[in-house]
């Protein structure tokens, strides 16, 4: 008996987050995902792409075989 | 920079769980922990205890090093 | 970009444990999984068996998409 | 019953890695923790030094509380 799941070091929004308020934005992806919490991560809108900037991964949900990252963005890509 | 996080095989309440509705409990641990979502699992009042009964992890919430874990009651220990 | 893992709360041998020694048993899985290091798990021959005993897994090493457990058994089923 | 462990983005050396043979080293640390296999991640001297460089773990093993990893050094940092 098992549960799935993956380590992430990286946040791929593929364009779909929503910005909660400032620099909060929420992200669902499909899986069960570890994002280190409150350790400073790139965000990529895919994974071959630029970075956009660095976030900090602040709550986790996991259910319904689904995860749901809150994140605060922390610094933008200057080149952006 | 790393996450700290425990993998738990057991549910253990201290008699802290809140009662949603039904068989759906909720409880609140320290720090970031795994429990397996949708595999049985023991529930005990404490560690070295009997068991109350099995449950199944439904959801799980991480956030300020803190889990909200929700399961489902499924069978009682008979004996209690 | 992820790694793929598995939280496992039991050891399914498939029958392909080899002993090692005593009470040691080394075990090849399929991909990366997490057995609870030095605390009791039930180990089975199928997902669906009676249990075969209780092990404790005391090492794992992950690589090249497989993980290698050692565990002691230190109970067995007493209605085998 | 649980097992703890750290999830990891980058590796810190501390100036303790072997070379094992060309770009691969081993690395030992303290606790289980985990680096994701196959996933470029930083590899830094101390927490809060410059970059090294960039390497993939390859293998990690988890015993005695202690984890240690095999990782190949894929880049340089040019500036060093």
């Amino acid at each position: 008996m098992g549960m799935p799941l993956e380590v992430n070091t990286m946040i791929v929004t593929k364009g779909k987050e929503k910005r909660v308020s400032d620099n909060f934005f929420e992200l669902e992806k499909a899986g069960y995902r570890i994002y280190p919490i409150d350790v400073p991560v790139e965000v990529r809108t895919t994974k071959e792409s630029e970075t956009n900037g660095i976030a900090v991964p602040l709550k986790l949900i996991w259910e319904d075989n689904k995860t749901i990252i809150t994140y605060e963005l922390i610094s933008l890509n200057s080149s952006n």
